[in-house]
């Protein structure tokens, strides 16, 4: 039976490592270039550090770790007998895989508080783990990419990082992306004045189906749920505002006159996107105040964002962040506000993939292999192997004397530009024969001309 | 209570990930040196591709992955009751986390052959898992650096590993380094000249003892297992043969005259030793061939490497590896010959950290901090900001306007070289100051001197 891997997770060949690399580099560029720092945490924590963070459909994608040996003996039974397996799985497991990277840099945050200078800018580039149904763009095993300042509630920091997003955005070649924009607090303004606060999560996750389902679906879903339908009458021509941001956020703003929150959500709003435009801060990326936007209320509690592409829907987001005042409370420390972004890797890398902007040749290949002429001229063969890769030159002996066709062969697979070769006739002659694949040409030279000559012509192509 | 992470495990602040990154890439620069390319493959496998692979100790520490779900009313009860919680755990998980890369590999080669191309040269730097009790240079996470060579038996394969440990060593500037080499065969002739070949494994694991308890403390181990006294006398000569590595195999070569096994052997390592001396292979370790030598014997079939540093003992070894015939055989592809080395990166990132040779300035620090001084300038400082970045400068903005003592505070601990500063009367003026950290001056410039003067000069420091 052939081996096999578990669903929802990926083996690498070298050019899928190469090309991931490639990506991972420009987002790590770009996070360095505005001053993030990186850190990383363990691929697993603590169970209690990730209970009761994600919800219950979130705690039911967590991937727990079994205890070893004799702490098993420990198996709540009880639980088991009632068919409560999330008690009985706790019974038996005292950690779980990352599920994804702001719960551990939160607790990262608390625990290390002392050592940190606030604020804090870090990044981190590390797998999580879901057990999510895979599907298209959705795997068990993946990338994530995270920036998030903590310590300040400067808007400064929102600017930063939809800046940050477009110079992302930018550096991959990407077009047509856009920055989606709302703030929770306006969100929470729009529910009083509906007078639909007390169903504010309801409301608001409905809402938030608006790419999907359209104004259309939203309304009827909301009217089906009893929401007034004379109210959602009113909501409707401010979604459905098809103006430019600024005269969409003066238009809510008379309406809030009064609503001292709303009207906080709504300047913090027109600050960003004022400034941006002053310093005309983003050169790839649209920025879009979206009343629907409701992602991620469970915790962000200003700015929030959505990076996506309106010509490639069937990919769903590829980043999101937003600010969250209570980050680290759950962790014992309150009143650290912080705003971050995340980077959907697996999704930007598929979209690139889709529009050609990853590299075709990656500069990471072997130079040189040197064809296997038999035990006669070996010795030969891999003292200059010695001196190429001495002088930084990617380069490796075939290590058997099969017939140069397959050596070729071998040589083209791999991409190799350069083939030496060096029989019994070329030993005797103290020479070498260096061939090009690409055209196939082949010239002779000395072997003592390997260091004044060939090392700096094959050193170049590195 | 302060949150806290699981036992064995590390958060990395950005320092040590910095210092971590540098260890890592030379690896990975030598790895690509000789030729060898990245694979991936998944944290966790199917638990039926790692059970049976690492013996009875091995399969306590793997970690396993407790199924979601619905998955736990398969549970084995039964065994649970009878306290065999090894078949128990089975009953509830499916997959398990990396134990090593070895295994992975093997797996990823059988699956993937149609696709290779042999002789198939991977390395790969992936974080492994083992549920060991933490302790000095032992933790329950941590990152393995393997290179491996399948499908091919010449002995150049295993010159250049060694040559490829040697690169490695001599790149990160370490001295003193041993690297013992032996060969199955060798040990096994040995084992059949004293009669001991049907206790082959006992007696071998007793000999690996050697660099711990001596000579000895070997002697009387084997004489307590009713091993013949006369015949461990036989084995002391050549044990504490203190000659060179080639007069020590030409002596033992006279004895085993009639063994063909061993014979090949001892050839296979003359080969090895006088081509590395005849190419002048190693300039920064010492080969030594070391009769007592006996990892691995369970996959090993020739060659066999060990890394270590005689001065540093408490370390362990630094490295090891070997070649194994059957690598391939447990996943139903026979005759698949490999050889390979692995890279103790926790462990010789340790003895880096020992004998001084991390470097103290990782050139990965932001260049610019733009210190704020309240609203009015904020925005001309973010326009200065957004040309640094897109000229590559690492730079920030500090999001408060604080004390400029705490502003200045934070670029220190930062490490961050210039500050630049921006009040009111030096918008008035369309200037900026320009104050280095280290000697304390500040230079006035004129704000349009920013590209022609200041981004040339800054990005000369990265």
């Amino acid at each position: 039976m052939k081996p096999s891997i578990p669903k929802g997770t990926r083996d690498f060949i070298p050019y899928e490592v190469g090309l991931r690399n490639f990506v991972k580099e420009k987002i790590k560029f770009n996070f360095e270039l505005f001053g993030f720092e990186p850190i990383e945490t363990p691929s697993f924590e603590k169970l209690e550090t990730i209970t009761g963070k994600y919800g219950n459909d979130g705690e039911q994608l967590i991937f727990k770790i079994l205890s070893n040996g004799e702490k098993l003996s420990k198996a709540d039974l009880n639980s088991y007998e009632r068919k409560n397996y999330s008690k009985f799985a706790s019974s038996i497991s005292e950690k779980a895989l990352r599920y994804d990277l702001t719960v551990p840099f939160s607790r990262y945050v608390v625990q290390h508080q002392n050592e940190l200078t606030f604020p804090f800018k870090r990044y981190q580039l590390q797998t999580v783990w879901r057990a999510d149904r895979p599907q298209y763009g959705r795997f068990q095993e993946f990338l994530q990419c995270d920036a998030d300042i903590v310590g300040g509630n400067s808007l400064w920091q929102e600017i930063e990082l939809c800046m940050l997003y477009d110079r992302i955005i930018h550096d991959i070649g990407l077009k047509g992306v856009l920055l989606r924009i709302n703030n929770r607090k306006i969100l929470y303004g729009f529910s009083e004045l509906l007078g639909f606060e007390s169903r504010f999560v309801e409301f608001t996750t409905i809402l938030d189906k608006l790419d999907k389902i359209k104004f259309e679906g939203v309304k009827k879903e909301l009217i089906k749920q009893n929401f007034s339908e004379n109210k959602v009458q009113i909501l409707e021509e401010f979604i459905l505002d098809e103006g430019s941001n600024k005269s969409k956020l003066e238009r809510i703003k008379e309406v809030f006159e009064g609503s001292k929150i709303s009207s906080e959500g709504i300047n913090e709003l027109l600050f960003i996107i004022d400034n941006i435009e002053l310093i005309s801060g983003l050169e790839s990326i649209d920025l879009k105040f979206d009343l629907s936007l409701a992602r991620g209320l469970g915790y962000y509690t200003g700015s929030i964002f959505e990076l996506v592409i309106p010509n490639f829907p069937e990919i769903g987001s590829i980043g999101g962040g937003g600010r969250y005042d209570n980050l680290t409370e759950s962790f014992g420390k309150k009143n650290l506000s912080g705003v971050g972004i995340s980077v959907g890797f697996e999704r930007l890398y598929m979209v690139m993939q889709k529009f050609k902007l990853l590299p075709e040749d990656l500069n990471n290949k072997v130079n040189v292999l040197i064809a296997n002429f038999g035990k006669n001229t070996a010795l030969t063969c891999n003292s200059i192997l010695k001196k190429l890769r001495a002088n930084g030159i990617k380069s490796e002996f075939y290590p058997q004397d099969s017939k140069l066709k397959k050596q070729l062969s071998y040589a083209n697979t791999k991409k190799i530009e350069y083939v030496i070769l060096l029989g019994d006739e070329e030993l005797k002659n103290e020479e070498f024969i260096l061939k090009t694949m690409r055209e196939g040409t082949q010239t002779n030279f000395k072997i003592s001309q390997l260091e004044s000559i060939i090392i700096p012509k094959l050193g170049k192509i590195n």
